[in-house]
């Protein structure tokens, strides 16, 4: 029983419903437990204390669980046999040392364990005080957000390599900051220049005012303007060449550190997983050889498949035949070589054969891939024999409307209908904004417009069906702009009903889908579509990276609310109050506004720590780098604390802006670089990759990075095909198509390819594979 | 004579020695040339007016000379040549039109002489009018800087396919920003709202809000605040969408396509680079095979040597030796083949010997590499024989001194004596700050400590000879550090005689010579030298980057004198006295300081239009991306033009910003891997490229990008050695070396190698090629 609750505490399934959920409430606790008098309901703070209360102990329980039947001893079956198989003695003594003070996932147990009891007296000592004391612990919360969520983990500890390996350009990058500041104290002494009694009046400031211009630059005009006038010449020259050393040389040092150490995770992350692979597909060939001769005889084999199901008489036939398929060699019996190569090929045939092809629409706008006949042919096997609802989800109920989809006018039609209701669009907006009334027939042709777009989708659906018309990319997206445009109409008319100044702000977001139509310009242009489908390529990596940029926020939010902020906001207003950040105000050039006042503009009013919220704008503001030396002066003088402060927002400029979007930068350039290369060598150009033909008309792919003097390179330009496959030479046929087998780098057949199938690179050029219902 | 002209004209000596200069002259006039008052001396526009006239009669006379010579129809022997060789006649034709319209320096040519003609126009009609009109020309000045640098018109060939391959994201990235200010716009009417009343009180306001928050989020926490009051939750999502959306996927799609284009330039400008090779490879054997019979006889050898040198008897040994040398496949003939091998074996040997081995100094540092016998012996061989003054250069007075430079106690005198001086000035700085006088005793350790700096420098001088010292790089770098710090000693003992004030800012400046001392300390950590020397792959490239963004400057700054300057500064300021640019304003925190007005550090004195100093400054904030929104609005009102000044400075960013920094960033990403694989390649993890061996021992190397299957790749675990040479098959030896040729991609040895010749992997892990002079 022990070793099933194991296996369900420690499964994906558990952390997905219970473990990531209570982590999410956890967190969300702070926006209603902050002392401050801002937030809302009465007696929201006890609530807040229960609920807290019980998400500790649910963390406190499972660890308990967790850590209780690690330590029971029962290990799997399979590290029993690799351990039994282990030949150097010492190594097995090593296994056995490591396994009971446990590998990274006990000590982080261990650690997790420890923080709920934190926790927990944390918020003891926080009740006995009656809601005094501070309460750090709380940024602790996201440690089990980390835990429950495998692939945060895993860009948590890619983050961290990537600090650690970006510790010695911070400390160069430090070295450079000290000693312009240095030089710039010599330079310009605070008593006798301004200069030097704006920006560096103390040894803190001077190094502030350098880390400032340096990291985003947020000072620099600022910094040199007092000197300009006294010497023009070198003062340009100083800080020009501190902010061209810095931009030029230290960021993209940064960048280049945390890419490279990016690029060899992946290719470490790759071993690894190769590496695992053997040792599973190794103990998996121990387990069938059961006489354990390091070879499996056909009766090994047959016992191992009674295991799995009762043999009767018509199975022997599809047996010998399986045992056929894996004796590769032939010679009776199956050695670990041929085990390995047939689990290759099997994980390699399956990859390629996932998407099921029940819904495949032969789509004429293929071009030349589809032929006329072939996609007719296709509507008149389908339609006669199935049910309506079938019929109407496969395939479509009048499978001869796709004729109307072909005829270049229908396409023709909807592009004008599009670009007709955004010129409308922007006509109306800039009529509001000069005062005039909106013109009524505005509204009645954009009706018109949202019908065109209504009409357009219920051809295609019945072209071509539900499921068909659904699993188009391309036509999902319209489908999704047309409903969301249908909504804005319908609550713009319930809206008009009430007079415009009671509608909430969420309502007149509304008015976001009346100008949602814009963007399915964007669907029509080729250029755009290829953009897209590049970037693609780079969503799933999305939710992971908003994740990870949500906890570091709420660590630095709980620390900045504890240490930053005021009981009142009076009391914040009156400590910033001579410090620029309170001056950070603009006037409102047009006279039409409504009795705004400076304080909804200035900073002290929303950039600040006083509640949550109030945090997020600012964390979210320092992580765009934009005038975070007025916040850093503020909140300096406000708490008074010079090196405190200022480790708070570099640390945080550092985390966040250096080392996350840096990494947002590296895995966004890997992945488009890798599907631009995929379009890439389909087409023209195929510059990256050469094939080199040797006498016998095989042929293997060679990277022309320097250039290569061989004479075969020069033959490929008169487009001679490869004859016969690299390992099996049997002659490539239309039928018997050619691949380039990315592990060998050779040209080789179907079966002979090993692993990953990329469509071979001169006849590329000809005709791309067919893809499956490729709209425009 | 003409051809002799020509060649002269193109070439790149006169192009460095006249044209160069020139280009720098007539670009520096602009800062003497300006109507406005601030400039100095009575009589410059005159003098100004001259010389530029004297610049302008160069580039007329210059490309004159080259347009005649070009027409004047006597193209080069080899051109003749390969037009003959050329076998379809439909090419030939096509050649003769294209030479007669002119390829792109022809049409080059004719723009830039069109441009002089433009120039001297312009200038005539400014004389006319008494100085009174305006002159864009100026700005073409930079065409004639572009061609007399060719790694300039590179790069700015570069940047123009860069920014046409930016087309489609700019366009998104303006669908985007539409869509976003349309919304805007009817979500926060100007009439009603706060926020739509500051920031989207017009079309062109709204999309210049949203553009200057994607383009750097310059104006990122103010563009929101207003509305925040209103209601937070939507607002905040509304804006920090967009910012995602920006920050994460636009602005790293322009950087992906950048870096993109910059690599297929690179493999296009390689491929092209071995296309004209093979030409001119092929041109040169059909001037060797006299007789044209495609293969080159002993007698066409010898006539075509005879024609360089003429022959006497002891010669023949050596042309047999040369001959069969020549003749790799012994057939008594060389044909096309056996040619262009042998060519590229020449090219390939040649590099590996540039470095003259005159100064290689056995370093005793080198670790395991050079044995000490190695080392004595090599001292004594040299001292006796050679004179006083060569001992003094090649390889030092007194080489025992070199024990002392080995032992561990020498180094770290030194390294102590860096930090004691560095605290030492920290200390002083410090103290300065905080008012009181600068401690007495500071001087004296500090003249202590450059004393110590002065006898490391002898000793090492003398250990090794001036030449071994110079070419030592880190040596050298100590080296510049030491003479700085006197250099600052000297100025001041020299200035504290005359008293502070007087001293201006460059001498004072000088006091950066004494704290130079701290970047001694990045030469002594290994880890700064690693990242020292990877980057310095990039140093070549900074010149020509240099070049370009000034050359941008120039024209955009030419472009806002003319535009945006007003008669006097006051008329500048009056106009722009109610936008938020005059309150940019920081008060002086501390009270230390003298009668600095606020004028000295408002924005409308320094950053402006006004005098080229100013338009300098302002242009490189732009670059900087620091608050632009505000330049940007303070010019908008003052010159009342607003789709133009907006052009202006969106252009601005997407050349300078958008296209040149990310070509910088691509640049040196790339340089940077390179570099980093070389110098990793040699360390233990060889994860990046394994050995395949095939059964016959002999080796080829695979890029296990993807996870091997085969077996063989587990094998190199052991280290198993490659025995046979791919090509030859003759057995590696301690003597014969194996290198992994980067053409066909297999190990080979020393002869067989092609092209790019890389210390070989698995044996590159227990012993580096022997380092040249790489003192630590
Ligand atoms: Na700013
Ligand atoms: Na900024």
């Amino acid at each position: 029983f022990d070793r099933a609750l194991y296996l369900f505490v420690h499964g994906k399934m558990f952390r997905a419903t219970f473990v990531t959920p209570v982590c999410f409430v956890h967190m969300m606790l702070i926006f209603i437990e902050n002392p401050s008098e801002f937030s809302g309901w009465e007696g929201r703070k006890e609530v807040a204390m229960g609920m807290d209360m019980c998400c500790i102990l649910f963390h406190l329980l499972h660890f308990c669980v967790r850590l209780g039947l690690r330590h029971s001893g029962n290990n799997s079956m399979a590290e029993d046999a690799a351990l039994a198989k282990v030949r150097f003695s010492l190594r097995k003594k090593l296994m056995k040392v490591r396994r009971f003070f446990g590998g990274r996932t006990e000590q982080f147990e261990m650690f997790a364990f420890l923080i709920a009891i934190a926790m927990l007296i944390e918020n003891s000592v926080y009740l006995s005080e009656d809601y005094g004391t501070a309460r750090f612990c709380r940024c602790l919360r996201v440690v089990y957000l980390v835990d429950a969520q495998p692939l945060l983990k895993r860009l948590v500890r890619n983050c961290l390599s990537s600090l650690i390996a970006l510790r010695e350009v911070l400390l160069l990058s430090a070295a450079v900051i000290l000693f312009f500041s240095l030089t710039a104290i010599v330079v310009w002494p605070p008593a006798t220049t301004a200069e030097g009694a704006t920006h560096f009046y103390s040894l803190h400031r001077a190094i502030m005012s350098f880390t400032f211009a340096s990291m985003g630059a947020v000072n620099f005009p600022d910094i040199m303007l007092p000197a300009v006038n006294e010497d023009f010449r070198s003062t340009c020259l100083f800080f020009m060449c501190f902010m061209v050393l810095v931009v030029v040389w230290l960021l993209n040092l940064c960048l280049a550190t945390v890419y490279q150490q990016y690029r060899s995770f992946l290719s470490k992350r790759a071993l690894h997983q190769h590496k695992t692979r053997r040792k599973a597909l190794l103990s998996a060939f121990i387990l069938l050889d059961i006489d354990s001769d390091k070879v499996i005889e056909k009766d090994d084999f047959l016992t191992a498949v009674r295991k799995v199901r009762d043999l009767d008489s018509d199975d022997a036939k599809e047996l010998d035949f399986l045992w056929n398929q894996c004796d590769m060699d032939k010679d009776g019996t199956i050695d670990p070589h041929d085990f390995f190569s047939v689990c290759d090929i099997l994980v390699c045939t399956v990859k390629k054969k996932s998407r099921s092809s029940y819904h495949i629409v032969p789509s004429p706008y293929d071009g030349d891939e589809v032929s006329k006949e072939e996609a007719q042919g296709w509507n008149q096997g389908r339609s006669s024999t199935r049910s309506l609802f079938n019929r109407l989800c496969y395939g479509g109920l009048l499978p001869q409307l796709r004729a109307i989809l072909i005829q270049p006018f229908f396409s023709s039609l909807v592009i004008g209908c599009i670009l007709g209701s955004n010129v409308i669009l922007v006509y109306a907006a800039n009529a509001k904004l000069s005062g005039e009334e909106e013109p009524v027939w505005c509204e009645q042709v954009e009706y018109f417009f949202v019908s065109v777009f209504v009409v357009e989708v219920i051809i295609k659906m019945l072209a071509v069906g539900v499921n068909g018309y659904i699993n188009t990319p391309w036509w999902k997206f319209d489908f999704f702009v047309t409903i969301a445009s249908m909504l804005g109409i319908a609550l713009d008319l319930q809206s008009s009903a009430s007079s415009f100044q009671q509608t909430s702000v969420p309502l007149r977001m509304s008015k976001v889908l009346r100008t949602i139509r814009l963007i399915r310009v964007v669907s029509r242009v080729k250029k755009f579509r290829m953009i897209i489908s590049t970037s693609t390529k780079f969503f799933p990596a999305v939710p992971r990276f908003l994740l990870l940029i949500c906890s570091i926020l709420y660590i630095y939010m709980v620390i900045g609310i504890e240490s930053f902020s005021f009981p009142t906001q009076t009391q914040w207003e009156h400590a910033t109050n001579n410090t620029s950040y309170s001056d950070m105000v603009y006037e409102i050039p047009s006279s039409g506004a409504d009795s705004a006042t400076y304080a909804d503009m200035s900073y002290s009013k929303n950039v600040n720590f006083q509640t949550p919220q109030n945090a997020l704008i600012t964390l979210f503001s320092l992580m765009m780098v934009n005038n975070w030396h007025i916040i850093h002066d503020a909140v300096e003088v406000a708490c008074s604390s010079k090196w405190g402060v200022s480790f708070y927002f570099v640390s945080f400029h550092i985390i966040a802006v250096i080392v996350v979007m840096n990494l947002v930068v590296s895995t966004f350039l890997e992945s488009y670089l890798k599907e631009w290369m995929k379009n890439h060598l389909n087409r023209q150009d195929v510059l990256e990759k050469t094939i080199v033909l040797d006498d016998g008309g095989r042929g293997s792919v060679v990277n022309n990075t320097s250039s290569n003097s061989s004479d075969q390179i020069i033959t490929r330009a008169i487009q001679e095909r490869t004859l016969v496959c690299y390992t099996c030479e049997s002659p490539f046929t239309w039928k018997l198509k050619s691949y380039e087998c990315s592990v060998t780098r050779k040209i080789c057949c179907q079966n002979c390819c090993k692993l990953y199938v990329e469509p071979r690179l001169d006849i590329a050029m000809r005709s791309s594979p067919k893809l499956l219902a490729n709209f425009s």
